[in-house]
C-alpha cells in the first residue's frame, strides 16, 4: 500500500525520421543523457535525474510517432499479478523477453482501446543520476546541458474510446481521474488526465478518430525559470515552437509545446498541483476548454486538436 | 495499488502559549485559512490549496509541542485493516469518534516508539480550495495572504528508538526510506526521511533522548521566489528566523525554518525531488551532516540539534 | 554630469473610453495606485513603488490613444536650458503652468516629428513610495494588488519620419540609440530603441504611415514569476493578451503585451540588460525581426505592425 | 547630459595569494572569461555579458586586497575635464600611460581620504560579449559556465573620512547619494551608498579605521533563482560562503557574500531598485541596521564589520 503498483511512466519508443539528427536533438538540445545503443539500432536516453538506465527511445522509421510506452511497477509479483488482473478483465497481453530492451526485464505488452501500446515492468537497472548514493550534491554538470528536463513526466496520447482505456486503468492498474473535459452532449469526455500517483497527471487521452496517436511526450524542468532557459534554447537552436511559454488552466502546471526534428511534439513542463486519489476531479465544459488547455490564450490553437504523429 | 492506503499527512495539533496572537499568526502571518472553531476551544485551519476541511489545529496550553499527527488514508477499508494490522504487529491502537475532529472520521490513534502520537482517518469533508470543481482559475487571492503555503507537507519529529518507528511505518504503514544519515559508530542512522507518495519525506525522525519531540511542521511553497516572498514577510512581520532562505542537502528542497509565537519551528519548502520506492535510499555521512541539512552554510547551526518543542 | 538632464518617462496622458470601466482596470487589475483626480476629470495613478505623485493620466474621450508623454529633468534650470536648446534647433515649444497637472510644476511641451507631444518638467511632488523614508520595509501589500508594476518603463510610438525625432532626442536631449531595425533596403530604420540612461530603453519608434500613434505604454516587473503572475491576473480578470509571456530579441527582456478596456496596449515587462551610452547598437536584420520582437515565436504577430491606438 | 560623465565602475585590480589557483576560481568557479595577461603577470577577466575587454585583474601579491578601483568616463574629454576638476578640488592625481593595462587607455589616478585609490578612463577596447552586434541571441553558454555573472556591478570600501570621499564623488564627478546609515550620535554616517546611474549602488563605503580596505566586489546576476545556483555552486566547489542566500534592507538587492580563495569577499548581486538623482536618500538608523544590512537575519554577522582584505 502507500505508493505500489504501477509507479510511472518509465519509457517510451519513439519513432524518428533521420536517426543521426534526432540522437544530436535529444543529445544537446533537449539534453537528455545518451546510455547505450542495440542491435536493432535504437538509441537509449535517460533525463539526468533519473536512476533508471533508459526512459526515451528512438529508433529510425519512415513515420514519426510513438511506438509504445511503458509504466514501470513496483516488483515482479506486482507485475505477474497485474498482467493476471488484465487477462481476467479480457485485455489480451504478450510478453516481451528480458533484454531485449536493454537494461531491462520482462514486460507484459498489451493494446489499449485507443489503439496506444502499453507496457508494463518491473526492472531497469539502476545507473543513478550521475551522483553517488552517499553524501551528493544538488546538481550536477548535465543538469544544464541542453534543456536537461530531470524526468520524463506524463505523455497525451489521441485516439477513440478513451473510455474503454480510462476503465482498463482505472479498474485494473489504478489510476485516477484527476480532471477531465466533458463533451457538450454530455456523452462522455473529450479529454481525461490520470494520475497513478500525487502527480497531476501521468498520462492522460484526447478523443480522436485515428487509433495510436501522440500528442506529446513531457518532460519534467524544476522551475518556471527554466521554462524561460527551455525556449531559450529552443529559440537558439531553432526548435519548432508550438505554444508557449504559458500555462495550462488543468494541472496548473507551466508549459512549451515544441516539435522534435521528425515533427514529434514534446512537453518541457513545470508544476501542477500535487493531486491525491481522495480528490474530487475538476470538470472543463467545452465553454470554457480554450482557458482549460492554455490559460493565457483562452483559445485552442490550430493545432493543438489537429497535429499528432 | 498505486496511489492507495496511507496518502499524506492530513492534520497536526499544535499547542500554543497565546491562542489569540496564535490565531492571527497562522491567519495573516503564515496565511492558513481559519475553517472553525470547537467547543474544546481549538481553532482550525487549512492551507488555501487543501480541499479537507482542516490540515492544522491549535489549541491553547501552557507548554509549545505537536499534540498528534492524522495521516489520511484512503477508504475506511483501509483504515479497519491498518487498525488491525497494527494490534497484529503488537501496536496498541485507541478509536477516537468521529466529529471529535470536527468535519472528520473516526480516528485510529496509537503511539510511536519515538514517543509522538499517530493518528489514521479516512474521512474528512472535502470544502473545496475556495474555487468550484468546474471551471477553476489558477489560483485565487487567498494564495496571496501571507505566506499562503499551498499545503501541509511533512513533519520532522524529534525522540528516541527512530529505528523502531521506521519499522511501523515501513512494515505495516507502507512508507518507504528516502535518505538516512548514519551515525558514526554504524550503529544505527542519526535521522530518517520517509515517504507514502512520491513527495521526497512525508516525515522524518531525528534520534533524540527526550521523546515526543517537534522539531518543525512543514508547509509546502510554489517556487523559490516564494520562499524568498515568505522571508520577506516573516521579517516585515518580525517572525524569529531560525535559519533559511536556503537549500537542504537531503530532498533538495529550499526552505526556511522559523518560529510561531509559541516557538513551535515551521518550515515553508519548496521542491524536493520526486522519489519513489524502487529507488535506493540516499545515505549521509556524520562528516558531511552539514552540507545534507544545510546545503550552503554546510554546518549545523547551534538549534537543529538542540532547540525542539 | 553622471545621471542628469533628462531622467526617465515620468507621465503619461491616455484616453479611454469608459472612465469607470478603466479606473477599475488601471486601479484594480493592471495595480496601480490613484493619487487624485482634477477638474478636469482626468484621474491620476503611480505605480507602487514610484515617489512621485503620478506616473499615468486617464481621461474619458470618444478615441482611445496617448494625449502625450512627458520625461522629467533634474532640476528648473536644465528644464530651462533644454527649451532653449530645442527652439535653438528649430523645435516649437509651449509652456504648460504649473498645477496645470496635480502635484506637477511648469511643462514644455513641444511635437516630436512623429506626431507624438512631448513634454519635459522638473517638478512633480514626492509623495512617497507608501514607505517611510527611514528604516523602510523591502515592500508592501500595494506591491501585491493586482499586476502591481514596479514603476511606469518605458512606451513605444508608432509614427512617421522617425529619424527625425531620434535626431531631437540624441542631438537634444541626451538620448542615445541603443538597438534598431534596419529597412531591408538600407533607406533607414524600421524601429529604434532610445535610452537617457542605463535601461535598454526609455522610449522606442516605429515607423508607421500614421502619426501620432501609441503602440503601447509598458510597466516594469520585478522577476519572470511576476511575469507569470500578471498573466494569471490578466487571464482570471479577463484581460484581453495580445501575445506573452514571452521573451523580446530586442532588450533581452521578458513580457506581455495586453490592452485596456479600451484597446490601447500595455506591456508588463522585465529585466532588459544594462545598457551604456558607450555601447555600441545592436541591429536587428529585416530577416531576424521576428526572433527580434519575439524571441521565441520568431515571427511577428498579425497585430504587431498594425493595431495601435 | 542624461546619462553622461562617469558611467560605472569599469575594473578593478585585485591581489590574491595563489595566481593559478585564482585564474580557476575567477575563471571556472565565478565564471568569468580570461581575456589575456599582461608582462606584469596581471591576469584580466569581464563578465559574459560586459563588452569591454577586462573588468577584473588579478595579480600574485603577498596579502589580499583591492590595488584600486576604476571608473569608466564618457569621452577623453570628460576624463579632462575631471582630472582638471579633480585638481581644482585640491585633489591630487596622476596619468597612467594607455596600455599600461591591456586595451586600456590613459588612466586618472588619485587617492580617495578613505585610502581607497581610485582611477578614471575613457577607452577600453569593445571585444563584444561573445555575440555578434547583429542579430544576436539571448545567451550564449558562457552565460551558464561558473556562476557567470552578467556583469561587475559596484564594491563596498572600508576607510576612514568617508564623508571626505563623498564630497568629491559627489561635487565633483557626480554621484549622488541613494541610501546611508546614520550614526547613532548623529555626528555623521557609519556606511553610505552611492549612484553615479539608475543602479542602486554603483559604490559604497563603511567608517573604518583602516585605510584603503575592500569589503567586496559585486557582480550582477539576472535572478533571485541564479542567486540560489550561484549558492549551490559556491557548496558543490566548496567555497566560503559568508552569508547568503538572502536580502539587503538596503537597495533591496538579493545577495551572498562569499569569499574567494585568497580571502577576497566577494557579492553576487540581484536586483536592487531603479534609484534616481531626483530621488531623497532613505535613512537607517543603528537601531535598524542588521535589518538594513540583512533584511532576513535582521542582524549583522559577525565578519560584516571585521573582516576585510
Amino acid at each position: 500500500m502507500a505508493m505500489t503498483g504501477v509507479l510511472r511512466p518509465g519509457h517510451v519508443q519513439i519513432r524518428v525520421l533521420d536517426l543521426e539528427e534526432s540522437i544530436n536533438f535529444y543529445a544537446n538540445v533537449l539534453g537528455l543523457v545518451e546510455t547505450g545503443r542495440d542491435a536493432q539500432g535504437r538509441v537509449y536516453f535517460k533525463a539526468w535525474d533519473e536512476r533508471d538506465h533508459n526512459s526515451v527511445l528512438i529508433r529510425q522509421a519512415d513515420t514519426a510517432g510513438l511506438d509504445f510506452v511503458g509504466f514501470k511497477v513496483d516488483s515482479v509479483a506486482t507485475l505477474n499479478k497485474l498482467e493476471a488482473d488484465l487477462k481476467d478483465y479480457g485485455v489480451k497481453t504478450e510478453r516481451i523477453p528480458a533484454r531485449e530492451m536493454l537494461e531491462t526485464g520482462e514486460r507484459v505488452r498489451f493494446l489499449l482501446p485507443t489503439g496506444h501500446t502499453f507496457e508494463l515492468y518491473a526492472e531497469k537497472t539502476d545507473i543513478g543520476n550521475g551522483q553517488p548514493y552517499i553524501n551528493p550534491e544538488a546538481w550536477i554538470p548535465a543538469a544544464e546541458h541542453g534543456i536537461a528536463p530531470v524526468r520524463l513526466d506524463h505523455l497525451l496520447c489521441y485516439g477513440p474510446d478513451i473510455e474503454k482505456a480510462q476503465a482498463i486503468l482505472q479498474d485494473v492498474l489504478g489510476f485516477y481521474l484527476v480532471e477531465h473535459i466533458e463533451l457538450e452532449d454530455g456523452s462522455g469526455d473529450l479529454a481525461i488526465w490520470l494520475s497513478t500517483s500525487i502527480k497531476a497527471h501521468d498520462i492522460a487521452f484526447v478523443r480522436h478518430p485515428e487509433p495510436g496517436k501522440l500528442h506529446h511526450v513531457s518532460f519534467l524542468l524544476d522551475s518556471w525559470e527554466k521554462v524561460l532557459r527551455a525556449a531559450d534554447l529552443m529559440s537558439i537552436n531553432r526548435v519548432s515552437i508550438d505554444i508557449g511559454p504559458t500555462r495550462h488552466g488543468v494541472t496548473r502546471g507551466t508549459t512549451i509545446y515544441a516539435f522534435d526534428p521528425s515533427g514529434n511534439r514534446f512537453e518541457t513542463f513545470c508544476g501542477g498541483y500535487q493531486s491525491y486519489p481522495d480528490g474530487k476531479p475538476i470538470k472543463w465544459t467545452m465553454g470554457d476548454v480554450g482557458r482549460g488547455i492554455f490559460y493565457h490564450d483562452r483559445t485552442l490553437n490550430d493545432s493543438f486538436l489537429s497535429v499528432v504523429t
